[in-house]
């Protein structure tokens, strides 16, 4: 597909059609549906851990990796839904994440998306092993719906090097002065920007994206993938608890190794609006197709929660 | 290769040359190497997640997941060491298992192997982590070792219709009284057999076994599997902590559904003989490439820990 084809264009016609918010609404319902479809029903015995699983995945999440993964999946033409088993196993993987991060033993959080944390509403050893039922289901999700290599990034983006990595620094780090530079960046690099990376990098792998394509994705999801954590550290600060969902300003009150603790709000938010702007002008030579990045990218440093 | 070449047959030569401790002391030291080479280092950053990771897998355990996913691979004409990758994922996949299970959460062991347990020598956090990181490394491997259908039936027999689900049922019967032999056979077939079957399975597919082949090495699994977690549950009662390497009596303490805690013990060794006499004939008609198999039945019934 050219890309100065206007008639074939989503993203043009999009412009044309509906805003940015009305676009991540359609997806994010589309998630859900593809969502429910591909848990076991809460019914299914035993339906401890069903309802466990469906209660975090339904609790109000933005559903951005999925959303990021469908985006560069069609911007590189890949065209009907067969991308959303796989954005929903990336979503399966967050959620896992979120119930593992809220334990007790690590972040001890009570609140998440409004509402009580898993832990909180079906014990520990369920909270555990619904979040180890979510991680090995989207793997075996995109055992069935995905290539190979996507399993393989994904779970280099989400292990030791990635992800847990990331969350692991995060933890020792905890309530330590002099956490350098450095460390600070280990943490956001790890713990978001290479899930959000290979959301996108999957969704234009699966979309059959060329090399160079998928160099210009790659670029985008790192700038926006560090933006998109510093703006988290931030709202944690500036937000109301109700804002956010979970406990606002708990991150100071743990000693967390976040960007506003260690160079303050206004250069912290400085710094996520330049990779914000890096990452728009990383989308340039994708023309049309690159416009909905530029309004994702305004879209993670403009959001509340 | 024809089931009659003996010349061909390495099952044959395997018998007269070595016993089957020797075989499997190989492929375990082989499987070992393959460990260390799949982990990353020890001394890699962050540290303590490298160190946890490599304390439990390599703290003393038996390999049975791998060695009968090698042995079906070689059955079905599988050459080389193509497999040990895949072999390994499932030992990192079943100790991740371990490490989840031992926590204070869940079984709360201070002892597996004859060490102390993760946790107690890393802290919770680390522990839940380095479980996390198992699991994902172990499907990035699959990802990238292995074919899609693996990953898509390594996922559906730990998931909540597997290992999860019989994990699940495992705690919440916990000192219940009246639990049926259903529930029962519920916790064992989803606990241990699912995975037992699905290794043997993946060693098969990945040798490119007819479905016929296929269908044997199922119905094989299905029995040693079942018989596996009853002579673990008997080996609880009679075996001493030191034999077995973890808290010996432990499953009676904690009010744990047993076999023996149902039928007794005499009853429960008899149903354990009966299923290997069964899986011994299952690999019947695999003619001289069964023989490892019903060495490997034998083995399961007759090991002390």
């Amino acid at each position: 597909m050219p890309l100065t084809n206007t008639r074939l264009n989503p993203w043009i016609c999009l412009k044309m059609k509906k805003t940015l918010e009305q676009y991540l609404r359609e997806k994010s319902s589309r998630v859900d549906a593809w969502l429910n479809r591909l848990l076991p029903v809460s019914t299914q015995y035993p339906v401890s851990i069903h309802k466990a699983m469906r209660y975090s995945l339904f609790a109000g999440g933005k559903r951005i990796r999925p959303a990021l993964s469908i985006a560069a999946f069609e911007a590189f033409g890949g065209r009907g839904e067969r991308i959303y088993p796989a954005a929903c196993a990336l979503e399966m993987l967050h959620t896992f994440s979120l119930i593992h991060d809220d334990l007790p033993c690590m972040d001890n959080d009570d609140f998440r998306r409004g509402k009580p944390t898993s832990h909180k509403v079906f014990g520990e050893a369920i909270a555990v092993l619904a979040g180890d039922a979510l991680c090995i289901h989207a793997f075996g999700i995109l055992g069935r719906y995905a290539a190979l290599p996507v399993v393989q990034e994904i779970g280099s983006a989400l292990g030791t090097a990635g992800m847990i990595g990331g969350q692991v620094v995060d933890i020792e780090s905890e309530g330590k002065k002099n956490i350098t530079e450095k460390t600070l960046r280990f943490i956001h690099t790890r713990k978001t920007e290479a899930f959000i990376t290979a959301s996108l990098r999957m969704g234009a792998v699966i979309a059959g994206a060329k090399a160079k394509d998928m160099a210009i994705i790659t670029r985008y999801g790192r700038a926006i993938g560090l933006a998109f954590q510093i703006i988290d550290d931030i709202l944690d600060i500036v937000s109301t608890t109700e804002q956010i969902g979970k406990d606002a300003g708990s991150d100071i009150e743990k000693g967390k190794a976040t960007y506003p603790a260690l160079f303050g709000l206004e250069k912290s938010n400085r710094k996520a609006r330049l990779l914000i702007a890096q990452a728009k002008k990383t989308v340039q030579p994708l023309g049309a197709r690159g416009s909905l990045f530029k309004e994702l990218a305004d879209f993670i440093v403009d959001r509340i929660n």
